[in-house]
């Protein structure tokens, strides 16, 4: 087996993420589905942009926040995600690299601009974006290198990745890879529309086995097994995955095996500012803890806490450092 | 007269503001001044960028802040600077729009890229400024648009214009617009290192009238006055200007004429996140405040009041209508 370098290796689209604030009625009347995820076209993200209030940017991206949180709890990440050579492009992969994540993709020297998502967060913490998918969009198989998939423990997808023309082929090709080396493959859901655009294919991704472990929240599952009870959803899932984590948002998660059920209480929380990043930053704790050799209840109670940490703030990214976070709550990382 | 459009026209660099926390070992190995603003090249720029953590961009620069703060109390506010057709300018030209100000300054098709401000936000909530100025070094006299001066009651220059090659060019052009108007010019002197570059210049424009209203901290007052006694300071200020507010920090401030001296206190803050914008904010409630009319202990009151809301977060631009804190504090704006 190749030497371990990395704990986690993420594959996502790399995005920047145009975060302000908004009121309900800006959703309605931009025709905007609170609390998704929905892909633009650039003239879209133009108006968009020209609508919504004074902004700040922050570099995101569903994976690259997972990998981020990654770092910051200690653990070894590598990212790959296609940028363009262009001022949004070197943001992100200044901030991704200074949080100490392995990202050597190469940019793209023409095409479309670096991928960005328009965040509205309205008074109630909860984020509804809308993603240009712009460079993203050109990640291809010959960006998936080999080695340094080989050289993970984990490698995790998103399911967004299933958007981009050619971004699928790389999934696949890294999911071999891993297998092939031993390693473990992981994919969140990403988001409920998501599933509803790509059922079947995930379907296939779980029930073939291409993936170990799954991520989804409570409307992901729902969306996935086309059900409204809840219980009829876990079933299919334990029946379909070897393992899979139900995230509740403020009611915690669940991990699913053929075997059995664990509840996981969420984190405390004084107040949402931000939704974004929660899925992701909980992704985060749960595979470093997975990478460390924790049992599930401590990697759900990992992924809780690094959760609660950036759903605190504004931003998808950790602002403090988990490490230290997880040590006062009496993790050894 | 010609009619009046705006309570206050800003005219400064146009910057976007790069901001990470770093600790204070970080400043000493960077040879930063803690709490100064220094000017970079573009090799030093990217040095720093290289070195520091993950960061977050947001609108900033100096004046440019202060006019949205006007506009975040309810003032008509107008801004003049000098951006580039790129990334970063398109940023900078959205937020400022956004925020509800002025702005027709047509950017730069060449030349060098959008300034930026490389900030370092240390654990005490002090900042530490790099400012590579790019495209805000060509502003130029022909950016200064004479309806625009005249319509504004009041027009706000900061001293960092200094540096920039024809910017001087463009404040005097401005500041005589401005009173053969009828109108009032008010400047920040806003850096002891800018005050030590410009000292005499400064001198001139304060003794020779070409300034009304001169806004100055604690440090950049010594440094005018080259002299460690403040008392002395204040009343050589006292003998040069018109009308002086000094800024103290959490001593708050006193306004400085040839009758008298009021000292107000600042307003409660419970915890310094990041220092940038506090003089920016404190200019923008002061100036709204002179524009309609209040008293200058009650503009000073409004300065506080805009001041303590922006170094409770990071960035220097208001998160929340600083006219509902306003009116929550007992003023009619």
């Amino acid at each position: 087996m190749p030497t371990l370098r990395y704990d986690v290796l993420g594959i996502g689209n790399a995005i920047v993420d145009v975060l302000a604030r908004a009121d309900d009625d800006f959703l309605t009347r931009q025709g905007m589905t609170k609390g998704g995820m929905a892909l633009i076209d650039q003239p879209r993200a133009e108006a968009i942009y020209d609508a919504m209030g004074p902004a700040v940017e922050v570099s995101g991206g569903s994976a690259a926040n997972t990998i981020v949180g990654v770092a910051s709890l200690g653990g070894r990440g590598a990212f790959i995600g296609k940028v363009k050579d262009d001022e949004f492009g070197r943001t992100f992969a200044h901030d991704i690299r200074a949080a100490g994540v392995a990202f050597d993709t190469p940019p793209a020297s023409d095409g479309p601009a670096t991928a960005r998502c328009y965040i509205m967060v309205t008074p109630d913490g909860e984020r509804t974006m809308n993603t240009y998918l712009g460079a993203a969009q050109d990640l291809h198989p010959r960006d998936i290198d080999p080695d340094a998939i080989a050289a993970a423990q984990i490698t995790y997808l998103e399911g967004y990745l299933w958007d981009p023309p050619h971004a699928k082929e790389a999934f696949l090709k890294a999911a071999k890879i891993a297998h092939d080396a031993g390693r473990s493959v992981a994919l969140t859901l990403s988001d409920a529309f998501c599933v509803d655009r790509y059922r079947g294919e995930f379907h296939d991704l779980i029930r073939s086995k291409t993936v170990d472990l799954v991520f989804a929240n409570e409307r992901e599952l729902h969306s996935l097994y086309q059900t409204a009870d809840f219980d009829t959803a876990v079933n299919a899932m334990r029946s379909d995955a070897q393992l899979a984590v139900i995230t509740r948002s403020e009611k915690g998660c669940l991990v699913v095996t053929r075997e059995q059920t664990d509840a996981v209480r969420a984190a405390p929380v004084e107040r949402v500012v931000d939704a974004t990043g929660a899925g992701d930053l909980f992704a985060a704790g749960f595979l470093v803890g997975l990478a460390r050799g924790a049992d599930y209840r401590n990697c759900a109670r990992l992924g809780a806490l690094a959760a609660a940490e950036v759903i605190q703030h504004m931003g998808a990214r950790p602002e403090t450092s988990l490490k230290a976070l997880a040590e006062a709550d009496g993790f050894a990382l």
